[in-house]
Parts: C-alpha cells; sequence; structure tokens
C-alpha cells in the first residue's frame, strides 16, 4: 500500500516536472533586507530606492556581471556572480509597477521621462508597467520598449506572456506589485536575496500575504558575500 | 602607508579577536517566517506560539537532536543538527520575555506555572524571566530554575552574566525582548533560521530597529531541509 502510494506520488511528480519545463513561468527575483523590506521610505528623483535604500544593493554594485550589463568594465566574481546572471535567464518579457518605472505620481506631464535608466535600459526586452494612466508606448534602444497597463495585473501578465513567446515574465517590482501578483496567486518562483541590513521602514514585499493561501518550497540557497540567495517554489495550497 | 594601516587593522583585527575568545557573548537564536514574524497572533495555553505559529517550527520537530532533548527516541538528522545542536553550546544562562514562559498576563494569580514545559525543561540552568511582576525563584527537575526580574534587560543580563560565568547568555525570545536587546546594542550574535512561511501578521522580532545603528556582519549560512539558518555578528555602528 505504501509503497504504491509512494509510487502514484512519484508519478505525479514527473507529470508536474514536465509541464513545468514546457510552460511559461512567472518569477520574481528580488532583495530583501533581514527585516523585509525592498525599498527604504520616501523615494524621490535622487532616491529611487528611498532614503538609505541603496545599502540594500551593495552586494551586486561590484561585480562584473553587473557592471558589464550597465556598460562598466572590470568587477570581481564570486557565488552571487551565476544569481546575477540567471535573473534574466530565459525571460522574455518584464513587469514593473509604476513606482520602480519613475518617481512620476498622477497624470504623466508628457513622454519626457523614460525610466530611471539611460537610453539603453538593462531589460532589452518588453518591459510592462502597471499604472493608472494611459500612455504610448516608448520604444528604447537595446531592445526595451515599456508599455503601459491600465487595466490591472491579469491583463498586463496576459500581454507579457504573449510577448514573451513562451519564455518566462520577470515580475521585477516594486514591492506593491511583487504582492499584487503573490496574493493574486501569479507566481510559480521567488528568488530572494537577504541582506544583513535593518531599514526599519520601507516598502514590504511579503506583507499581508498570511491569508493568500501560498505553499512555498525552499528549492536552493546559495551562500555568497554579503547575502544569502533563497528560491523557493510557490503554489497556492489547498 | 596603506601597508602600516593595514598592518594597524590585522592588530585591531587579533586584538578583537582574542577579547571575543575570553569574553561572555550576548546570543540569538530563533526561528523567523520570511516574511518576519516569530509567532503567530492570539497566544494562548492551547497555542503558546499563536494560531498557526506551530509550522514556524516544522524543520526541528522531527530531529533526533530536538527529540532527545524532549525526552523523545528516535527521529532524523541532517544539516539543521548541527545548528541545533550549537544553539546551547557554552551558554551558561538564558534569558527571556514574561510570554515565551507563560499565556499569563499582569499579576501572577499564584506559583502554580511554572513554564510551557514539562517538571524538566530543556534548559538545564539559569533562566531569567523578563516582567513586571516580582515572584520567588522556581527552581525545577535538570537544573533549570525560573529567575523573576523586575527592573529591565539590563539588570537581567547583569545577573545572567554573573549565572553564566564567563559562558554566553542566550536571549531565547519572544519578539519584544529581542527586539528590546538589540535596539539597545547589547547582542553580539544573531542567528535567524528562516523558514518559507507566511504568517501574515504577528509578532516581528526584527520590527522597528531602523534607528538602533546596528552593523550586521553576515558570518555563516547552512542549507538545511526546509529552512536556511543565517548567523550574523551584531555591533553597534558608527
Amino acid at each position: 500500500m505504501r509503497r504504491s502510494a509512494a509510487w502514484a506520488e512519484n508519478l505525479a511528480f514527473l507529470v508536474t516536472t514536465n509541464q513545468t519545463i514546457t510552460m511559461s513561468r512567472v518569477r520574481i527575483s528580488i532583495t530583501m533586507s533581514i527585516d523585509g523590506y525592498m525599498a527604504a521610505p520616501n523615494q524621490s528623483l535622487e532616491n529611487p530606492l528611498g532614503v538609505g535604500g541603496m545599502k540594500l544593493h551593495e552586494w551586486v554594485f561590484g561585480l562584473e556581471e553587473f557592471r558589464k550589463t550597465h556598460g562598466q568594465s572590470g568587477g570581481e566574481t564570486n557565488a552571487s556572480s551565476m544569481v546575477v546572471n540567471e535573473m534574466f535567464e530565459n525571460v522574455g518579457a518584464v513587469i514593473m509597477g509604476r513606482n520602480m518605472f519613475g518617481p512620476i505620481r498622477g497624470e504623466w506631464p508628457d513622454d519626457s521621462w523614460k525610466g530611471w535608466w539611460d537610453d539603453d535600459p538593462p531589460y532589452h526586452m518588453p518591459v510592462f508597467v502597471l499604472t493608472h494612466h494611459g500612455r504610448a508606448s516608448q520604444p528604447m534602444q537595446g531592445g526595451t520598449t515599456f508599455h503601459f497597463v491600465t487595466d490591472g495585473i491579469a491583463s498586463a501578465l496576459q500581454r507579457a506572456r504573449e510577448a514573451a513567446a513562451g519564455k518566462d515574465v520577470l515580475i521585477a517590482g516594486g514591492a506593491s506589485a511583487i504582492r499584487q501578483f503573490l496574493a493574486a496567486g501569479l507566481v510559480d518562483e521567488l528568488n530572494l536575496s537577504v541582506v544583513p541590513v535593518l531599514l526599519g521602514a520601507g516598502e514590504r514585499p511579503l506583507g499581508d500575504l498570511g491569508e493568500a493561501g501560498l505553499v512555498l518550497e525552499q528549492k536552493r540557497v546559495v551562500d555568497a558575500p554579503g547575502v544569502v540567495h533563497v528560491r523557493y517554489a510557490v503554489r497556492r495550497g489547498g
């Protein structure tokens, strides 16, 4: 009896695995302080991650892999390099919240704001920006195009999946977008890079998710200088 | 110039290391959900860790090392076993908050409540309970004695250090006691066991510590089934 139950479980696992390989997945990859914040309070033009928020990302700035994608040479290689490489591996489209795109709130005064990045943003693929205020799609150099979605996360995901053409969709942030996609049970994989920082206040990507009925399974741990990277598989529970 | 600065730093490091070896340290070792809680809301006699809080500790219940300290045989051994063993290694006294000792609030009606554990609690050393309501020390079987401290955390630490006689002091919990000791800059080592659970509400041991000026350094990561154990050195920053 026990053996046949185990056999059935293995079969179910193989079927699930097989589906996972061929399906486009929805992934999250964020850096979080040990007190649960992914950005500090008071975001502004000068402080895209809020006042003090940049120290969340100190683990990444010195890496060769990061510098390369931002047009710089040099830098070091360590256990985090693999994690940085994986972030966009097999990703065909990105979704982000409006605050991750820029500091402007309310109506767009004009089309002059084109994201926190330079003319060649580090995405090189379609990026869908969640907003309540419509705007024409904004093509950039290097293959990035910003599309503005005004009818919610499900619609953004549908458009991103179509654009990704079988590849994965990355929910890049910010905290509110992350929470919404997790709460709706739309996420397959959560990559947390946890840094030894106590921000004390700010944006909590995993706040208020107790009622979402999510089941997380720890899949991989990478011990790197000044950061631990943990990958979780995410599904809706029974 | 640079070489002599490096030499001075190395010397300072050696002196610091030497002091650390001979000094009693204050350590924290707690299990936390990935959304930052170490207990769920609504603690009661039936639910010492709040409603749903027990699932934080599923990683430990099946371990031989845990079962042994709770008078049970059998169980498994995995990467978490070492972490469980280390928790009380070289610890000479324990400090805990009143809610970790019991569900009673306000004045003690009598001395009948003797902790969440049985007649032989798994500490086997002096345990200092933070409370606003005095009570005679309570000796238990197996070497545990509960002492009740009514004059604050600094006094509790002083008494615990004396009792520990050169060994370390473990701040066992709960969240409020952890926060107070961290905020006061009294902690040398923080061991976080992070589990893939989203509680959504409860007690946050690392909440509101943004102004404490703490500098944390990631010292060790242990990848274990269903949990990742991260050790941080803690000090007051400049």
